[in-house]
């Protein structure tokens, strides 16, 4: 049985200005990577409601799973509790359970829990809550959508609450070799390695340091054997390049 | 007149796999920022044709300019130049002047220049080339898509050669500032503010330190003087916080 599918979808003019450097993704396909979820597509959309609900429709048609980032705090730019319940169809309103738990951030819950604070209670209807182990204002899940902050630390608390809730996949192994050679050198060799072991994705990524040119070959496979058996290959051809092991 | 809208396009497993952490959008977003171009749009797809020319058509036929990176290089997962060419409905092949640069880079091209690396040469049907000022092998700008390299040192000497071609818009100036007070007090006034200020897309983003709770307030705008009348307010909502200036 194939993998379950995901993407990710990050929501913010600060990560399309360049404010911010996007680091959410990344930890989110390492996550996926080692539950067997594999990561198929990302997409960035700035603060702008019509196009989180043409992205989120996009990817939750496609893929088993959305994963979103961004846009869910008390500011008048964070929208997408909002924009994800107009993708759905459905109402929103601020949730008693979303209240009790962001009221336990104050001291006198009556006074500070403002309209600004209460905005990150509002959770679309039919949706559960994702917890928030730092900051406590909860992310949620509707259908196959995953609505999680962008700020990275609760990001990360929110992806780790999740992961093990979500049904895995076979993980995806992988094995990485650095080769001493121009990429120029190795890629046909490389070809053919690839195309002896279809099972297997195989990437090669050069790089220059003082020693001079080289490229890290990367195999990765949810099937363990047929990781194996590339990996033969991979030393097999390291040998016939002549590269040093 | 609008700016021109732009979109990006990463191409590459490594991103989506989390082998590889994507820099090079955060590049393009600062350096179109600069020479006012908006940013639109981001995506990230895997080494799948068919992938990259669903993608390339969608995001060329919404903006002004698309940008891709990754999948130029000489190995087999190095697609990116026939599904450009697919995506355009052209022909594609080794180019004589691309080949002409490529070789450049050997004592011996004609013994060194092999298959793989001439596989940097195919140019798609009518694209021109951009130049590589790092390791010769180009990119390519056909129609409004302009094709670079994933390698960030390439990617970036691309980009530097391609910006001052492009016509520009006007600049985005931002203003930021330091509030010392939590968002949820801050956001009620920054509502305000930014209903005020419609010219001025106004950003607010939270942090913790060892000072307590605080939020980096950004304002963007290409209108100048409306991005001045912003900042004045702005000064003003901090002094009604009373939080330190």
């Amino acid at each position: 049985m194939p993998n379950p599918t995901a993407a990710m979808l990050t929501i913010g003019d600060e990560i399309l200005s360049g404010r911010t450097l996007d680091t959410n993704t990344n930890h989110l396909a390492r996550t996926l990577a080692a539950i067997g979820i594999d990561l198929r597509e990302a997409r960035a959309v700035p603060d702008v409601t019509e196009e989180i609900v043409a992205a989120v429709n996009a990817l939750r048609s496609r893929y088993d799973h959305v994963f979103t980032s961004g846009g869910i705090g008390p500011t008048h730019d964070d929208i997408t509790a909002d924009a994800i319940a107009a993708a759905f169809g459905v109402g929103i309103g601020v949730r008693a359970d979303a209240r009790a738990i962001l009221a336990t951030n104050y001291a006198d819950p009556e006074r500070e829990l403002n309209p600004a604070r209460l905005r990150m209670a509002r959770i679309p209807d039919g949706a559960t809550l994702i917890e928030n182990a730092v900051s406590k204002a909860p992310g949620f899940t509707i259908g196959n959508v995953h609505v999680m902050a962008g700020v990275p630390q609760v990001f990360v608390a929110m992806v780790g609450w999740l992961a093990p809730r979500l049904a895995a996949g076979a993980p995806v192994g992988s094995v990485s070799r650095i080769i001493r050679r121009p990429e120029g050198i190795i890629a046909g060799p490389l070809a053919e390695l690839a195309a002896a072991h279809p099972a297997v994705a195989i990437g090669c990524y050069p790089f220059q340091d003082e020693q001079g040119f080289g490229a890290s070959v990367v195999l990765r496979s949810a099937d363990a054997d047929a990781l194996a058996a590339a990996k033969a290959g991979l030393a097999a051809l390291v040998a016939g390049l002549g590269a040093p092991a």
